[in-house]
């Protein structure tokens, strides 16, 4: 076993599998009505292009759809998951079955773009930052049902996950503070529930952050705080505790907010929002 | 049974029920490793807040999340899918067990803010067309996963809904016809193959659009045709045959195209992209 | 591409094999008890056979069940869904691990015997009519679970299918009528509600068939109508818009119904009752 | 606990609801596209009718159809499972939600239509061997996807079950007592394998009929025995072992057959064939 | 097809697959967060190897772990289930891509240890009552979820299997007998209602014992007995049915009970606990 | 929302249900052919009694158990998850439909003896640490397909839990910090992979402990470390960074580990080994 290479690592298959399996049948479901006027026995050939610059991602749900429609398809990848494309390039060529690649075509794009715009705009959010120490994070406000795959489109960019879910790491937030009487103590109550989770918590004020830091939190997320006041938290924290922003950040301030010091900045707009990337498949003459 | 009113139709409850199913599946899984610090037996009321304008839609699947954590929940909607909402407004009102509620909300405000912000972008175009015989539609280019809930949320926003899928209806594209021979021949041999099945075509000049009709499809998909091309297209039709418009459409363009005359505007932009509504979920103090 | 063949498409592969895979769960189970007679190694060789005449129907279900049985079975078919096969001909031949062969066995021919005989009643009623214009059409009174494998199986037998269910076409029946205030409201409403959607409206006399032709539907289903009154729909109708016929039909009478010009034929009797072709599986000496 | 009732087991509500939730699914899939025509809260009033005599079987199938788009419904059951049903009795009222009933009609009647026919010509079997020791059995071969509800008609038919599937019953057949070498070798092997399995045996003469009934089979099928051979198998058995005949058995025949004293008769016909009886459901005026 | 082996048949495929799929959803979830450390195209070599001597069972399942990872993965047994192996010895051989490869070595071996500690507590119980005519069975006494796995490693251990679950064999307790007024009438009964299941009925006394075979029970279970009853009771069947010991059942008393002449012991501890077996996997330098 | 309670937080209700159905279906498959002997309406009463001294855990699957036979069920629990239950306590009391009874009693007790068995052996270890520093915990050596359940059931006995899966925290072993190139290079790579993500780190020396540490791990795990070592280790990290054992642990050893001084052991045979907790149901007299 050699290192790692720096390409992120999708989903296990079987999830992957399960994303493609609902899709078609929620696109197929019976059958496809059109295919009548296709011969099954043809074959086809085509290629999937970008009609706009974009960071790839998809690129094993988009391969899914065709192999669950033919097992025996052939696609060769031109470009990969986390690629930066130019518009007019091709990202892959297929050939198979002609009704498999007329079905599979809507699907196979349906996740392309829509993971796809979702690396574009993490990208955009990491070159923001570049040169800062400051890490792009995703948040828990995904799209129901594509959280796995919205997560890795995320890493595609360049950017990097905050947890999956409730289950993977714990975030204290206001709620939790007030049920457990303070932050000090709400952070020792599930540390001693959960000793080998991840801990964050979300703080208000630089004397939460102390508290929080005094207690043992493994990351301090600072809530809706002014550039003065994270760096004065940075200053506080003295490496001795990563610090997280969020709220209100768009691709304008983000940079401003790099430079205070930060080590990440979790925006929700990665994943809420999707602007999904102009790709198209054309079908070569037979 | 007395005549239905104008409110969209949810999918079936079970196919709600599965889309919840799968979104908590993915965000709690083995359980929530903060939930340690709320009594397990506290209860909680709660509100959803609208943070600016929008049409709402997705509140069966919300209420479904809530539900599936704490069957007992009482949930009282003060507005309801369709209902345009201003910022500031009460959405709907909780009750139920405190850490059911805290962990539904992040799940049910990913449902009510994808959907309505599908809603809220629909109204935004239908307004537009206002007056005119146009009808707004959505397409195939949907989020993987969540067509039904989509295409939901486009009748939300007073939107009408294209096929669900391939199975549904017909569509010759250019592809079909050359393969068949022809968009006549085409859709003769598609109508002879499942002749209880709605029939579109895609035609991209006067003379296939003139073939399209002889041969009696159900509707005409006018491709990239120009403002003018439209106006003949409307001309020559003479209302025999509904007409659609597809290609490049945006807000600005949308209401010159439906002045031509045509039918029914089909806009994958509806669907594509995502524009997350801004709700939020309060916590009353206990 | 080339053009499309006449054979019917079967569903996609994902819906077969879940329907084999029940199958072969409700049969199996936790294991074939005795099995433990045959070696697990040994290799066995077995030709299906029909014991009548009959329209073949259901080859990729009866396929999949040996399939997801011994991967590496092979089996060649000599007929063809869709083919009209004589007594004592030689369907298919199949080679593979003994036990998967007789476990599958009967689970294939299940899938055989009643997809066949679906088949089989369907062409005896596309014979009946041959030389007119009817086409002779199946229901939504299906066995419940194989709605799909049912109807697939009447496109071998040369009908067509009626909608699929209540999702892929709208039919307007005498108590959505009453609700909407009469068959045109009902028309026009249900056409307002989802405009891209086959309309099929039932009527019980002529007038209320002149209704509907003016309000647009895509195709009327006669109720209950005479041979009498029927020539007098076609008439009224003058090509205008498809008629079907539904009720009460027999293979006696339907030459009759479709000697009135009418297009289209519904047959409950085509998928409700089953008659399952007798189809055996021999086995070589080894 | 008191003794148990004559009324048949139907299969656990988890099988039925499953086996509901498949017929849902196929049938509505996305929505009833015609529903918009009815008032989502409108209520109505319906009863199931017969059109013909039968023996009802079904009834939890039809109860679920209604209460998985319903969970409020109403239904007062007149008739239960198992009863004969004369033409024109009204096996049922319900009320409850108007668009689940009207979607959940067709798939209710597809249930009570061929579970009832199953348990129909299971009672016409019954009948005909009143007063002779014999049993009617069914087979495995049913319908597929079927298996338990049909099993679970011929019950209410008066039949009993043979096993289920091939995990919960030895049956040794020629195949088998090749590959271990004879008939009393099968049977000691696969009693050996399997000491707590019912053993059935197929022999086809009375020299098989004498080793099967000296090696311990806990049954005999004898296959394609004439009446006379069957009276002598009787007497050679003597009581020490139940026999079975098997092969062809028709309505006409089964009586003569049951009068050699054979004691069950195994019938492939009554789930291989499905004659769905004649009931509908008619909706009160509101 | 020639006669069959000795080894015992793992359940369907079907089976196995899902027991596995399970198993890595459980561990692997979203994907494995340490793997980023492996070169996703490495590949590794490994070999499972046994640290105690065991009987083993789980090879089946094992190999699926891997090869659900990793499809092309290349696996060598040199021992197999059923096979006693001792300390040290090499169970297999394995190559494939890394990250499958550490990802499935956990799973694997929960399978190989759970199954082998399962098959090997069985071998100890018939080894030591080998030489009598007594049959190790099992019981419903089982891990959740597991049953056909333990219930196949029983067979790998030399035990046999008592029925699968309420569903493939009758069994009667006093609770039975007490309802249906007297163990005769409880046998006469259920044999009525089910003529083709094997019927096991439980009783207490020797006078009980009677009844039970002069009813026909298929087996009868003596709950409770002590040594001399049992002694009594195998000389007052004669041979005539099968006895069945259940109650405290110890590995130091057992083959005293199979000395008295019953011919089955069934002992719930070989599957309610679970003693699992020692077993690594080793990975090769690359 | 008030401060949370000391129980135990179960899995989400739809784990439970999952789990509870897939056991139901194993045993109770098509039906208990044994219920025929009980009255269908017949009403019973039971309750649940431990024969010897435990700690309680698994009664939310026991009571999903009799719940999905018979929603109505009434279930009175005298004893709670994580009580010590002294030998002849009564745990719950149950009324109910008399087949569901019957039919669920053995699914519940296999849940609860299975489950309480590992809270009880956890309870041992964490009582055998009492007045050290140390937690106990456990492993991914699970039973398959068990892990959530089992993971409760350690809760319950008071130890804590180690990681779900390979999902939710990092674990570098030695294959892993020899890819990366030594175990600082390991933890820097996994850290900068997944910011948010508890990060483990196994170590074999001293010189590695000081490595770990340096290069930020959240946990160091000792791995086969003598007691001396352990000490030494302690000293060296001196409250920087929790310790974990692991390795060959037992009863006996355990509480001289945890005076050394460390955080946290795990302990594999929590899990991978199962006493089940010997149960029982009684039925009242009618």
């Amino acid at each position: 076993m050699s290192a790692a290479d720096a390409r992120p690592q999708p989903p296990v298959a079987e999830a992957i599998r399960a994303d493609v399996a609902r899709a078609l049948a929620e696109d197929i479901g019976p059958g496809d009505v059109t295919a009548a006027l296709i011969d099954p026995a043809a074959r086809a050939r085509a290629r999937i292009v970008s009609r706009e610059a974009a960071v790839l991602a998809g690129s094993p749900w988009a391969e899914a759809c065709f192999r669950q429609l033919d097992p025996q398809v052939r696609i060769a990848w031109h470009r990969h998951d986390g690629d930066a494309i130019a518009a007019d390039e091709v990202v892959c060529e297929l050939a198979g079955n002609a009704r498999a690649l007329v079905a599979g075509e809507r699907n196979a794009l349906n996740f392309l773009q829509t993971l796809s715009g979702t690396a574009t705009v993490t990208r955009s959010y990491v070159d923001a930052v570049a040169g800062t120490r400051a890490r792009i994070l995703d948040t828990r406000k995904t799209i129901p049902g594509l959280r796995l795959a919205q997560k890795y489109a995320v890493r595609c960019g360049g950017g990097h996950n905050h947890r999956m879910g409730l289950y993977d790491a714990i975030l204290i937030k206001e709620n939790h503070a007030v049920a457990a009487g303070g932050i000090g103590p709400a952070i020792r109550a599930a540390r001693a529930a959960s000793p080998g989770v991840f801990l964050d918590c979300e703080v208000e004020s630089l004397d939460e952050l102390r508290e929080a830091i005094d207690a043992g939190a493994d990351r301090v997320l600072l809530d809706e705080f002014s550039d003065a006041q994270l760096r004065e938290a940075v200053a506080l924290a003295a490496g001795r505790v990563p610090l997280e922003v969020s709220g209100s950040v768009n691709l304008e301030h983000v940079r401003q907010i790099a430079q205070t010091g930060v080590d990440c900045i979790s925006i929700g707009a990665l994943t809420k929002h999707v602007h999904a990337v102009d790709l198209s498949m054309r079908f070569e003459d037979a």
